[in-house]
């Protein structure tokens, strides 16, 4: 099988060299499109993007990041025959027609390392629904919030400090909003609705909220409740309606969820017979998310996919779900509707209310400071 | 794709529930083989044993649990070129031998079921076994001792009265041993063992503690030190050795293992590029269970199951493993070259050790009362 990268940063290169370690395998990778060509680099190497397709690959994995020309590329070779596989959330989600594309062009377009990392979680929700029907998922799916989340409730320190940290150790980017804002999260979270619910939805329709704005009060607030912090990202199915969201979480610490720390990851499906399944591990890193896409490949070629071949239908974001919140807000007032109870000045914890009316209060009173939490979630 | 099913207990009623539910499935159960025919039961169901290999099935489901007639039935399917599907995980973890009676006849052997119940485990180490290398597993996998566990350690109760109310309830059978001397994790650890490692371990060779002995004095040393106790099936392998146990662990509160409460099962493999995998869920129940079991079913149909058809070897059980272990002994005297501290007149923790030293003691002064627990692991 042959089979080209694109791509030989962290990603790339845990794919090579997992394959390099394979024995028996007929999986011959032709070509590496990288930016620069250096003079230690094989033939394989080119920065010639032509010279990829030249090569008539029969797959081609995308490990470029970012929306183009991955975008381009990965809808070319779909067009051409040829399978894809990407680890690339940013830019699946926000081109859900690629779907489409590979189904009317009869190739397979498969992302399991975009949503998880290294964890199984593609691939097990589409075993469990062959035979079942999941009614939600949810998951812990930014490991560079979880690491922040786990250090600021194990250590005293603020949140600039621990940001500036993980920005020195490499687990924060430089721009690190699409992290701590929960966008990553968003991203994945598109994609694995698609994936659970064969639905696709607008990731700009997802409410999203990120702990950038976390302050030593609120994560008190957590401790004292015998709490944690965790941005959590979730949809359930009620009838044929879909509610997802990005928000942090207050979670019982003894809750299976607040268990999983640091860089890890956690997601969860539930469904009518199975139950409530958990799959947890590493949600990055060069050779866990390799492995994912080598699992990808083989799949592939083997046929093992468990694809379901129906369309998917596009849906509206439902957000007319009930919960119980914890906002700082320093217009307080403007919530009295809401409040069940006060815990300072510029917080409060909200009765089972609509996630839509406290939304509404939140659009007309902006506030760059302000934190909302879903509690016992 | 005609489909048996030996046994119509909780297990069975479970497949045929999930199987009448799917639609666009040319699964068609041909016979039910019950020990008892009732009126109000169609002409599927019969109580000989004939009449079901003369419909000629393709697959059989084994749920009839127990070791006979399940060994002769399951033998006599795969010699008869019919694949069988089982969740039976004494008698296979007893039988060995059917795995090479299946590879030989060219039939298939699946038993998802038999090992974390519902918990899509088995499955998953064949995927990931593909292109990486599995180093360790290690489980929670035994629903009624997590289900006491759990009571002994959020109530005041004791081990008797929270068995008893078990039983009541349904969660421990009547005659509990099975569960709570470790032998039913000790099965399950053999199936996993043959699985993660192509290896054929005797299930007998496999030290076996359970958590009938523990009392209140052991919890409060677990709790005086932020720990739980939970019932953990390991193998590890170094070099070319295995060492597997089925022994009681105090595990720090805040690990993912600590996390799962009540009947629920965890299962964690850890391989070379992956790093360590979780998967957690229902361990038990009609429905879960007979999920897992249709699982089997559609990868059969499929060709979607990921075997390895290599041939296991047999591998001795390693017991030289090193660990730090907590003992309640009345002959706490025997063990003195091994106290690194000692908590009683009757209880000590153990300085890194070998397994093998402080087992030689313990063969050597029997005690019923005897309590043995890893740290730490």
């Amino acid at each position: 099988m042959k089979v080209a990268l694109l791509g030989h940063g962290t990603v790339g290169s845990g794919v090579e060299k997992i394959l390099n370690g394979m024995k028996d395998t007929d999986i011959d990778i032709c070509g590496i499109l990288v930016r620069n060509i250096r003079p230690d680099m094989d033939e394989r190497y080119t920065d010639d993007v032509e010279k990829i397709f030249g090569n008539k690959p029969e797959c081609i994995i995308e490990c470029l990041g970012g929306d183009e020309p991955a975008y381009s590329y990965v809808k070319r070779a779909l067009e051409s025959g040829i399978d894809v596989i990407s680890a690339n959330k940013k830019m699946l989600s926000r081109h859900m027609d690629l779907f489409d594309t590979a189904k009317s062009n009869n190739t397979k377009l498969l992302f399991e390392a975009s949503c998880g990392g290294g964890i199984p979680w593609l691939i097990n929700i589409r075993r469990i629904k062959r035979n079942d029907e999941i009614v939600s998922i949810k998951g812990i799916i930014n490991g560079t919030c979880n690491y922040l989340l786990s250090r600021l409730f194990n250590e005293d320190i603020s949140f600039a400090d621990a940001l500036k940290n993980a920005q020195e150790l490499g687990y924060a980017e430089a721009d690190p909003s699409d992290d701590i804002c929960g966008y990553d999260s968003r991203y994945k979270l598109t994609l694995s609705i698609y994936e659970a619910f064969d639905k696709i939805m607008d990731y700009s329709s997802i409410p999203c909220f990120g702990i950038d704005n976390i302050t030593d009060k609120d994560i008190q607030y957590a401790k004292d409740n015998n709490m944690v912090i965790k941005l959590i990202a979730s949809a359930d199915l009620k009838g044929n309606n879909i509610s997802a969201f990005v928000m942090p979480c207050f979670i019982r610490k003894d809750d299976i969820f607040a268990s999983v720390s640091s860089n890890n990851n956690i997601l969860m499906s539930d469904s009518k017979y199975l139950g409530k399944a958990y799959f947890a591990g590493q949600g990055a890193g060069s050779l866990p998310t390799g492995h994912a896409i080598v699992q990808d490949l083989l799949d592939l070629k083997n046929n093992e996919m468990c694809l379901n071949e129906s369309e998917a239908d596009k849906i509206d974001n439902d957000i007319s779900r009930l919960g119980v919140f914890y906002i700082r807000h320093q217009n307080i007032a403007a919530f009295k509707d809401y409040i069940a109870e006060k815990i300072s000045d510029d917080s409060f914890i909200s009765r089972r209310c609509s996630f839509k009316g406290i939304s509404d209060i939140i659009d007309n009173n902006h506030d760059e400071k302000m934190f909302i939490g879903e509690i016992n979630r």
